[in-house]
């Protein structure tokens, strides 16, 4: 174990939305949830952003400066770990197996990283994963990918390496080995989607054991696999993440009302397990942020 | 992770006595703290007794039967696990290292399992380690334990196999393909020794990968490793043991109760990590107990 | 470590032919060396197929056919596993992340299966990856693959599982829980792609973890891990391939002369670690393959 | 897999010596052993010496010098590794447990070391189990083990630290930590014995992630184990030790004529694995020796 723990809250995400008297969309609510998920004990906010009427996920840069507008105004020292995520999504056509099908989303590397360059947060996620996911294939491949770490690099924000597979680790020794990501970025483990690596503590000690010696990595669970896997990410010496992106439960039966719910019930976790909760100087000293 | 976790607490032990001031050894008082520890929800008493005035430990039939006297008269139904752990301490003497020294307590099978054949317990436990312990040797050699086992296993007792090491597993097999195990027996694996399989997340798994495939185990770790060991367990579909023999703390700087205050923060990670915990029956029902 | 060892040789592939005087295309030529490759030690010849003139990869029925044709003219006891891999490569344009490039070949389940229901061999490969792969991605989405599944076993035919991620052996657990796979179908664990499973002893005990208990399994590892790879088969109670597809070397320096000299190279580990190689008729036992 | 893999040969071991015309006791023969095996491609010569006439395991000062000097008469540069093993039995009468019986060999640290601080070879092998072995107890506690590292270091000898069990690498820690054994020494897991780490994949990869990082390691296994721990700590990038105290056999039914025997089939596992089996030059900078 670690002597210090940070806690990611993803207070939103980007998929559909479950059925929950108090997901948060609209920008107000999810600065909101974000704000008292740092109150709680998060002392990273990692970001994304919905259409503020429908609640859709939405790509659009005024979006994303509106919510971290919000937040920033309340809380200028909270960490921000905004998703480059969205624009990776394939989906197969049912005609053509080589042809994209309705729900694709592809964009450029420049194109995902707009939000990122205009508002340069702490921390940006780089999903490095090709792979079957949400019955579509999420694509990220070499050239873009090294494209992207430039660039993150190059405007000063540090990337979150997000793995989802065994293959992953072999990727981003290879993307760290040409310099295409810093040698320190920390890693998230995404473990439980269909098909990644599972959410097994056998496949956790695996990841663990894949990334360089030293570097801080995040393990986390979807779904009802949430708290289980933040549990063993601190009994394995990690970091944890929760939010309403992983799930809106405290456990089978139990729903959590807001984000910060979900925060305390993760505080107790590490507490009940001897650990201690990083506050967020100690959280960008670990990762090498400036206060 | 189990449907089910069961909970053993370990009320007493037999080491040197830490200082806390609701540390039971008197016969009423480890009786109590067994019978609070089930209201608590722990299902299964682990039982050593001490010397009603001095707290040293005891091996005297009458003081087992006293504790166990004083648990029935008020509690039938929690499942009694009685130690036959005393008797196989062996101290090296300073002068010949051939020959053994003050702190040696070494018994012949009929002594270690005298108070097991008088009071048939559900369970008793069976150190099946040879292994530096406690700045001796514990000496649990093949003919001993096969002994044992058959005797055990002829009084109706089932015995749960203490593992300390990795080699335990290997025992262990040759012991149940000559009979002297039951093929169905839990397991218990200590960690954390002084010098045994160390308290980690890696050990764990290591042993959880040794025994029979369907066979009911406990993880613990001692000291300072009883909550993140018991979380780990759980993980990875054992069950739990708590109680004043691994530690009198619930972490770090914040000192137990007494050992039902051990049990709710046993109950509390297995909850947190949306596991249920087993009633009685449940638990009998998993080891094949009977009612 | 198993009592017998069976020998997959797979003696041509569908990558870029390797500078070697030896490498085999034209149907006799790869016909030829899948016999000696028997005659060595082989009980399954892996195959694919070429362009009878160029080399380049064929997907084409008569190729199949002539290259079957010619190995059951003279040997209809070896065990043929014959490919289903081509057909599912997706190449990213430079313009558009969207849409597909040159070097894409994505077929139906009806294309990719066509010589399958055809030549009806003991036994087909069946890829279930999606991941990034020879600079492209592989698409093998869940409809795709359980329209296969089926499609193979009403054909009679024993369909291998070919795992390069961790996440297939989540799916494949999905598609064996709804029927699109045999419940004792064999598996193959294909590591050190780019970018996959790597060929290391953790990932080759993480994927034996992974499957259910008693399937059959080979596992190998691409150029230079090939023999490595194979040994640890060996010793985690699996089976080997070898062959040009995987690698032209029996060492660093040391080229083989034709696949046959691959499959002694494979005989004489599995022969120095007191292995015995499984019979042709052993083979067929070990897989449930009639004779 | 590391570049460079050294071999040691155990020629002749303390055991009862097995049925097999070439197996030496006698000093001319075990020195003859010696010497074959080094020009066979073993780097290090394990040394264990029996009486001259009957072959019982000695602990003769004599017979130590005797052998060493026909070694070294003839061979100045293979390294030599000698035994300390020797006097760390204790077998349990079956009258008192407590009591020693017949078979006991229990030697103060001075006696254990009498010939190692007269001829200073190059290596010592130090045990630091404390276990079930041979019926008996291999007893080797903190104090004597304390005595016996500080004792090694001053007489400029390299200590082999011989792990047999999972808490053997906790108590090198602990040495390492107080100074009583020197960080960089090697490590040699001894897998395989009743009751000891198993001779798995699983222990030896276990075993391998116990140790400081960075440290040279060797991992064997006993008896028909013997080859397949041998690839097995190739492929996990450790190093080879073959030899009569661990097998006369080279694979089932098939029996070594000599120790070079065995060398060469260890040799020719390393080869076809892809290593490079490491000169006396390379095995000295490995170890950190002096030429």
């Amino acid at each position: 174990m670690a002597e210090k723990v940070f806690i990611t809250c993803a207070v939103t995400g980007s998929a559909k939305m479950p059925a929950h008297p108090n997901f948060p969309f609209r920008p107000d609510h999810v600065a909101n949830e974000a704000l008292a998920a740092a109150d709680a004990g998060a002392t990273i906010i990692h970001l994304h952003v919905r259409h503020p009427e429908t609640g859709e996920p939405s790509q659009s840069l005024e979006d994303y400066r509106e919510v971290v507008g919000l937040i920033r105004a309340k809380n200028d020292a909270v960490i921000l770990n905004v998703t480059t995520g969205p624009g990776c999504t394939w989906m197969q056509s049912a005609d053509d197996p080589a042809v994209c099908g309705p729900g694709t989303l592809m964009f450029t590397a420049e194109r995902r990283l707009e939000h990122i360059l205009d508002l340069k947060p702490d921390i940006c996620t780089l999903d490095i994963c090709t792979m079957q996911l949400w019955g579509g294939v999420a694509i990220n491949l070499d050239p873009m990918i090294t494209r992207m770490g430039h660039m993150i690099q190059d405007a000063g924000v540090l990337p979150e390496i997000e793995c989802f597979e065994a293959g992953d680790f072999v990727f981003a020794d290879d993307l760290m080995a040409k310099g295409a990501l810093p040698k320190g970025a920390p890693f998230s483990f995404v473990l439980g989607t269909k098909y990644g690596l599972p959410a097994t503590p056998e496949a956790m000690m695996y990841a663990k054991n894949q990334i360089p010696r030293g570097a801080r990595w995040t393990g986390f669970g979807v779904s009802r696999h949430s708290f289980p896997m933040a549990a063993q990410a601190v009994l394995l010496g990690g970091n944890v993440r929760v939010g309403f992106e992983d799930t809106v439960y405290l456990r089978k039966g139990r729903q959590a009302k807001d984000n910060a719910d979900l925060v305390r019930w993760g505080v107790d976790i590490i507490d009940r397990l001897g650990g201690d909760v990083a506050s967020i100087g100690e959280t960008r000293a670990m990762l090498g942020l400036r206060e």
